[in-house]
């Protein structure tokens, strides 16, 4: 492990007594992380722009330097510079689960370091994720149409945009195929004002006119879900003008405020309209394996694809993505190469909607992906329906007390009624200027975040400024619920003394 | 680590000592497992698809298992239907390193499990994406104007193909920004015959009429490199009809050949048609770290865009992709989102060509990425420059000397002149009928991986069936090389012995 330069006999990358130690080390490390993680301000501290830059040299090293000092930077110059997502105290955005299992998973994955992007380079890793995702579509009581069994299937992305462009790439070529690729300009798709942005930025990739991507308005009054009458409404628009509908993407548990569009009513309209209905489930979808959330996804038999992120909520270390498709074959159209340098890993299937063997370059957008399907294999042998059910549960209970505990406390109300484990709410909300409440909000949220203590993002609906607790991450418990209430109710009343309210 | 049913308070799923007690365990099975790779067959034996899954459960387990079952189930189910891509014998498609370094940059990023998607999210983590994307970029001997350092920048992507997508939607926003959407159907992109098909895929993905790609056709002349007068052909004929061309990707080191288009030809032709020119040095890149292979690279000055994957040669684990782009804002405009979630983590830059702080979900499909920086991070001060130079020296050295053992050997030749380390090669060259050597090639490269001591693929150029021995593995030495040679003229013996020649 000495700074000399080597010489490739020396390298020996993957000696197995040199990996062990190092490994060992960076697990240490890691152990050490978690046990101080909390010590940390959550947020990274407002640093300068550039700092790191500055710090660390211009050109790679020449020389390689041993792992401690590498290791000793990373504790120096990096940890301080990073937000930390596994802090207890991080309910940010969503939440990004690492675990012990889903690290073994990711240890195992980058280990083995196989690339099952044709089912002959490594069908054991081509099977298992077909296993996986058919047993994740099971634990949200999708219908058998969507998993391999019933001649659907799924597979392991990186990302809910990806998902999303590998099925507006298959409902486009669908639609093109019978129109005439120049009919391009005449594709709309569907989406909310509160679904997630990447799904714009999908269309756009796929090349739908940024004029034919339609933005339907949600209000309070169907807590910011998607409605069927709205849909149709723009939808005879477009079609009064001679456009053709194609997609309408459908979100459980919208980014900003954990919205449901109602999944069957939109299905439904979906179908009359001969419409690709996408349902993005990338943070709620993980509460589908417990029972009582399953209703959210009532419907979802009419949805052509369906897709959750168990990188969220779900211990799988980043990054994982399942999607489920009803007709592999309207994907693989899409997405499928053939050439011949991959040709002689002679593969099954082909003609039927139960391919014999997946080759998973035809369901993505690269041609290979990493071995995620170990990652979340172990995690669902490792913690059991049981255990992950309980994860769940154990956020949802106490997103559930910090909302009662918003609703008593009078300074405060619950802007959107909580569905799974956020909570959107804010300061005083019988001030009687809207700008004013949201300058307090600005404030409060500024002092907790800049406390160290914990952190916690905003969205903005109906003009007001609301602030979001999203609770679920993998170290996040009851306790540290009730500490950021108290950390809150402390800078709110800081806030008000400095305004004299 | 019980089989008990767990509830959430006995889950702890980042309990420091469970982490590293089972981190631990995984350590030593994949240490394990290194060193008996080479027990193994390299390429999976041809099982039956759908064996695995019909060995494992239709359902997930309701109840967790103790990690020690989950490994052994590794061991039992899984290993045996894997191709060995770390096996030191492992020749096929082009090399997937895994490293002691890259496995340590990999925990790293797994176990922090930070996402920079905006900068803010985690300043030190995008900001060492910026630096090591520089690193790279010097060390491939790349202009300033692709560096942040000059005005450009860089990205860690997954793979080519996501790289691919994102310039050609910049690339085609930019033309559509002067043309108007309903020009897409006049976009042109070019390649050669053996540019990688993810272009393809990638042209079609962004919503390139498949008739508007076009496959310039190489030969033996130039090596199987694409002529800018081929190109200049195919663009006339392409301007005389009213198209507009866009995009021509240049190979460095191509998938079947290993050839090299000639980068400064090619982009004279780009930059005179108002071409964006994109090169994909995916395989070859690695080797611009010497010196010696970096004129493969002249006239990269010209490229609007280049890229190349550490996770094929460079010792770092799946997945990582470098791109450079010499504008990011045509990157950016083509993918940046600002939704309102997004907008309370303050970002810098926005109008200036060197944005002070640089929000990765702009530069990519997804909005967050892994925290790669840190994995490539640690491979480079792990290594060191030297360190890198010396791994891919040794195994062009290992390659030459396979080719002259070829060359020597009357019975076999030499299709293609080897350049990096891939050699293209096959048996008995003389034999009168085309069909009948190559069918003596089928018998031969089936014999080699079916005796599970190697495995190599095929690639097929002028109608001619080619072995492909693609050295490069992080286990791969001189002696391996050595063997597999003995093995291929003991197999070859076999075969012509078999058909009586």
């Amino acid at each position: 492990m000495g700074s000399l330069p080597l010489d490739a006999s020396s390298l020996r990358p993957l000696d197995p007594e040199a990996f062990s130690g190092e490994s060992r080390a960076v697990v240490n490390f890691l152990a050490e992380y978690y046990r101080d993680v909390d010590k940390y301000p959550v947020r990274a501290a407002e640093l300068e722009p550039g700092l790191l830059r500055k710090v660390l040299p211009e050109a790679a090293p020449e020389n390689g330097a041993p792992l401690e000092d590498v290791l000793e930077d990373v504790r120096r110059e990096i940890l301080p510079g990073l937000t930390h997502w596994q802090s207890p105290s991080f309910f940010a955005y969503f939440p990004m689960n690492a675990s012990t299992a889903g690290f073994a998973g990711e240890m195992l994955s980058a280990g083995l370091n196989v690339v099952p992007f044709v089912w002959a380079a490594s069908p054991a890793a081509a099977e298992l994720e077909c296993v996986v995702v058919d047993w994740m579509g099971k634990l949200l009581g999708l219908p058998q149409s969507l998993l391999f069994s019933g001649g659907g299937g799924g597979v392991l992305q990186g990302s809910t945009c990806e998902a999303v462009v590998c099925t507006l790439a298959a409902a486009r070529d669908r639609a093109l195929a019978r129109l005439g690729h120049e009919n391009i300009m005449r594709l709309v798709v569907y989406a909310s004002d509160q679904t997630h942005v990447t799904f714009q930025k999908g269309a756009r990739l796929v090349g739908i006119p940024p004029s034919n991507f339609r933005v339907i308005q949600t209000s309070a009054a169907s807590g910011y879900g998607l409605t069927a009458d709205a849909v149709r409404a723009a939808v005879d628009r477009d079609v009064a003008r001679g456009l053709v509908p194609l997609y309408l993407c459908a979100t459980v548990g919208t980014t900003g405020l954990g919205a449901v569009d109602p999944v069957r009513e939109l299905g439904e309209e979906a179908r009359r309209r001969g419409m690709w209905l996408h349902v993005d489930a990338a943070y709620a979808g993980s509460a589908a394996i417990c029972p009582e959330f399953q209703d959210h996804l009532d419907g979802v038999e009419l949805a052509d694809s369906v897709s959750m992120n168990p990188h969220k909520w779900f211990l799988t270390n980043m990054d994982c993505c399942c999607l489920w498709v009803a007709s592999p074959r309207a994907l693989t159209s899409a997405l499928s190469t053939d050439p011949e340098y991959l040709r002689n890993v002679g593969t099954g299937g082909g003609g039927t909607e139960e391919p014999a063997a997946v080759d998973y370059k035809d369901w993505q957008i690269p041609l290979s992906h990493r071995f995620r399907a170990i990652k979340l294999w172990v995690v669902l042998r490792r913690y059991g329906a049981v255990g992950l059910r309980a994860h769940i549960r154990q956020h949802v209970t106490a997103a559930k007390w910090f909302e009662r505990a918003v609703t008593v406390d009078e300074r405060f109300e619950v802007v959107v009624p909580r569905k799974f484990s956020l909570v959107c709410f804010r300061l005083w909300a019988r001030f009687p200027e809207d700008d004013a409440v949201d300058d307090l909000n600005r404030e409060l949220l500024a002092a907790v975040n800049e406390s160290g203590q914990a952190f916690m993002t905003h969205f903005v609906v109906d003009g007001k400024f609301v602030i979001r607790l999203a609770v679920g991450g993998a170290m996040t418990e009851m306790k540290h619920v009730m500490d950021v209430w108290e950390l809150l109710q402390g800078k709110a009343e800081e806030v008000l003394r400095r305004h004299q309210i």
